[in-house]
């Protein structure tokens, strides 16, 4: 069903039912509902961006990336395919943003360059987003503005606001999406933290009075929803630091942890200022977060507490804390490179103490453990307990959000099917009707209105593949390939024919890479040539010229050959030359 | 240091500490020690193999392989370097097995094609040998012998007795290693379960009047060392199966669990029967273990409670279970294929009832949440809880071996090294000298004697990987081009230059694979045959006609440009031919 004919059919079902209050009668007599379409984020972790349409106006939900899926070799870094928006470029007005993590703005720099329109959002998340479009030279082209707190922005025929919530990074905040059809309640990532570090406890209040209003449909953050309970405060977090500094007085101490986590940082430092030590920050990721953080006014280092990587050697062990990146095991990062001897300014031995405050993101367990067996064996001490807390809300605090809105439908987001799944079956739970809640998959367009909700059809979307400077250049077809290269090498074979494709002028010679270790397999590979010499000889002299048989013969022969010898199928290239 | 050597100077060591008992002395007047030497297993889970030696006499304990690491791309396999026994084949006595899994049986067909001496287990894990040594024709060739649990066996200097002990898999040994030098109890895996499903609870008995006899060395099971307290007994297991066959009577019920664990699928068996369900077994591996299992006597099936699954569709929904491996996310194995309905008998759907039998190995985390996504969204419901303990020891169990054999020496085995230390902890804890606790590495050769301990030397040891039918052809060399040619592909230039090198007769062609989408690249790979043409062209012009130079500029060249342009660096192959 195209678009077009669904909005059709929707709009005779809106006048059969038209009738209703003085919003409903508005929206019925343009024939106009609200369109909730989810352009990611329903299939995966990551990559979450939502439009929301509505007659001629397109306001886009968060603009985030994700991270390469295992058998997505060489890619770097995936992002929506936004045709839809590109195809709608009039309607759209601008991109609204919840908070800065990857997951959330990582796309902005790719998306910009083809849908061009400003970015609203608070004032970290926008400080952030500032740092990234500076590495893509966008900085000067794109339009951004700092949005506060409780404050309402006109983007067409939407208005929203921005509601402050509480998360794994600061500044972070839930929306209310104001539309002739009702009003949206859109979360983003959120936990409910009664004492959060910086800042106030989220916007309970403002919840509740926009519930009393009448909310429509709420998109709740999904990603904890099989959690039973509450997520603790960040603070815990930082009682904990305090705890583990006056069990390590004599050691230095080192802390990983997620590079944006600006509270945690905040408390590391506190804990470290407490104790009479310096902090160093290590890994570049993190070094730029603390500092637009930190000109932002989010962080408060006491004066000096804060010093160079170069001045660690002139204070003793006791009084020094390195802040590291590579929490999530990343060989590439500070720890790791630390934990190998790789860094040039810091080694990790006997006598440290290494605090993991995170928890390994599912994928990533064995590369943490290999960074923790290196640590052991280095004969550092190794903590990995109580000293992180989740960013998302629990079971106890997505049915207090549900509470608060009382919407008529649930929308749940962020997370996968299974989380996406349990926040459903809590949402039952709290008496909304089955029927009103969906579970949607990315493209999918759902019609609001206060009569009914329905999937009305599907927009184009899917996984932009990033490897270096190309975008969408990485497709099935090469990833197929590399697969196969990957699992068991290429063998090529060259061929020279004269021009009349009688004679073979020179070969066949063939060359592997990936496939055997060559100077101890001269025999295979000699026989190997031998069979496709036969091959390629045999058709020539039968005066078979047709390179496209040549090429395929070869393939056949050599395939079934290495096949019966090695039970390998690598990849195999015949080229043939004329000459 | 060689070992020679290193003996050498150990001589003197201990001629110089000469004194003490009977055994001791006559120890020491041959200069004979017992040297325990670890050929894998403690720098990863998995291909667990140690050799005990004596004088003219070498016993192997275990000889298992590894799953390959994420970046060996390819290989389906991992064997240990047994070059040391290779070198002192005439003192090799036998292989000693402690158990049935792949860790500890899964090498023995090819290191037995180099190392042919007889094999040493109890009835089922001889059992599942055999199956093994079938598929590689070693059946005839190879002598293997049935040890009960009490039996001694003699092999040279040794003897060496087998203990019950209990694990996820049925007929567990541990082994008192008994030697001139002193005993060794070696654990195997285990865990202590006072009520195992099948058979008799480890006998702990046994252990203490070994331990009286005074053990120079324990080698005990790390996997768990981390974990406090007792792990459950396989019993409780049974049942939560009762509870949750109680709680789904009328849907159909699958269990995904490992493939060896017998009493695991007895229990699903007894509990299926008790409610009136029919059985069908799937996966490959599990369909031949239970078999086997069945066949020598450790499974009992109630009549006509397994059924084949042709039979399934006579039976109503409430009236199936269907066990199947594939509890690890593995793509291939029959529960991934019934979910995505490529299996060709079973499709899993709305209403099914889904048990996960098993917790995801560390590193599949990923694959069981993938699998567990698409069976929620087939709609059927899946069960993630409490029908999982564990095959290993936890503290309180360590703690109980150290306590029952009183080792002078401490040698944790099996796990990675947080585990080991984290054993190492344990024993510290129960007043063993820290300088009597080893935490060796793979080729240490610990020397032991009562006077004292002590790693004297290194024997050649590593990791030969599988591929296909070839066992050690890929090497480094073929890994790294492997991963490179997963990472962005290849690119190679074909040119054919005349006799004398003078002039191109064909060529520079370029052929990629796995780099760019080919069809939308067009522009960038004639620009790149031009950058190489206008290379080539240059030096031939200049009269260099080096075929090493020629081909070093053209990578160069290539390279560089695709840099620029792509920021990708694909494999580069230059191939010249002669005509």
């Amino acid at each position: 069903m195209t678009i077009e004919a669904s909005r059709g059919v929707d709009s005779i079902v809106i006048n059969r039912i038209n009738g209703g209050k003085r919003l409903k009668r508005k929206e019925n007599k343009s024939g106009s509902r609200l369109r909730v379409i989810p352009l990611g984020g329903l299939e995966q972790i990551g990559m979450n961006i939502t439009a929301f349409e509505y007659e001629d106006s397109i306001v886009v939900v968060d603009c985030g990336l994700s991270f390469p899926a295992d058998d997505m070799l060489g890619i770097d870094l995936v992002i929506p395919d936004i045709t839809y928006l590109e195809e709608n470029l009039d309607k759209v007005k601008g991109f609204v943003i919840t908070h800065g993590h990857e997951d959330h703005i990582g796309a902005l720099p790719y998306v910009l360059r083809r849908v061009n329109v400003p970015i609203y959002a608070t004032k970290l998340t926008i400080g952030l987003i500032e740092n990234k479009l500076k590495e893509h030279s966008l900085e000067k082209s794109t339009k951004k503005k700092v949005v506060k707190f409780g404050q309402t922005i006109n983007l067409g025929q939407f208005r929203i606001e921005f509601i402050k919530t509480n998360h794994s990074i600061v500044d972070a905040a839930a929306l209310a999406i104001y539309s002739p059809a009702g009003i949206v309640v859109h979360t983003g990532d959120f936990k409910v933290d009664y004492t959060p570090v910086f800042g106030d406890a989220i916007d309970l209040q403002r919840f509740a009075e926009i519930g009393k209003k009448g909310v429509l449909a709420l998109m709740c953050d999904s990603t904890n929803a099989e959690r039973p309970g509450f997520t603790p405060s960040e603070k815990t977090v930082g009682r904990t630091f305090d705890t583990l500094f006056a069990d390590h007085k004599n050691t230095r101490i080192f802390v990983a942890t997620f590079a944006s986590n600006v509270d945690r940082v905040q408390q590391i430092i506190n804990t470290a200022y407490k104790f009479g030590r310096k902090v160093v920050v290590e890994g570049r990721s993190m070094v730029n977060i603390i500092e637009t953080a930190s000109n932002l006014g989010y962080l408060n280092i006491p004066e000096s507490t804060l010093i160079d990587v170069d001045h660690l050697k002139n204070y003793p062990d006791e009084q020094q804390v390195i802040i590291t990146t590579g929490s999530q095991g990343e060989s590439m990062a500070a720890l790791s490179r630390m934990a190998s001897n790789m860094h040039k300014k810091i080694t990790i031995g006997p006598g440290d103490t290494v605090i993991f405050s995170s928890n390994p993101i599912p994928g990533n367990e064995k590369a943490v453990t290999k960074v923790i067996n290196e640590l052991f064996r280095k004969g550092a001490d190794v903590i990995f307990q109580d000293t992180h807390v989740s960013g998302h809300a629990c079971q106890e605090e997505i049915k207090l959000l549900y509470t608060l809105v009382k919407p008529k439908y649930a929308v749940p987001v962020h997370g996968e099917y299974k989380h996406l799944r349990a926040q459903a079956k809590i949402a039952e739970g709290l008496g909304i009707d089955k029927e009103n809640i969906f579970i949607l998959s990315s493209g999918d367009v759902l019609e609001l209105s206060e009569e009914r909700a329905v999937v009305t059809g599907k927009v184009p979307v899917g996984s932009i593949l990033v490897d270096g400077l190309g975008v969408g250049d990485v497709g099935n077809v090469v990833l197929r390939d590399r697969q196969h290269l990957a699992e068991d090498g290429i063998l090529i074979v060259v061929t020279a024919l004269d021009k009349v494709g009688e004679v073979i002028v020179s070969g066949p010679d063939i060359v592997s890479r990936g496939f055997v270790y060559v100077r101890e397999s001269d025999e295979l590979l000699e026989e190997a040539r031998q069979v496709v010499d036969g091959t390629l000889q045999d058709l020539v002299d039968r005066g078979i010229t047709d390179w496209g048989r040549l090429k395929s013969a070869t393939k056949d022969a050599l395939s079934e050959f290495v096949w019966k010898k090695t039970k390998r199928r690598p990849m195999i290239l015949p080229i043939i030359m004329e000459v």
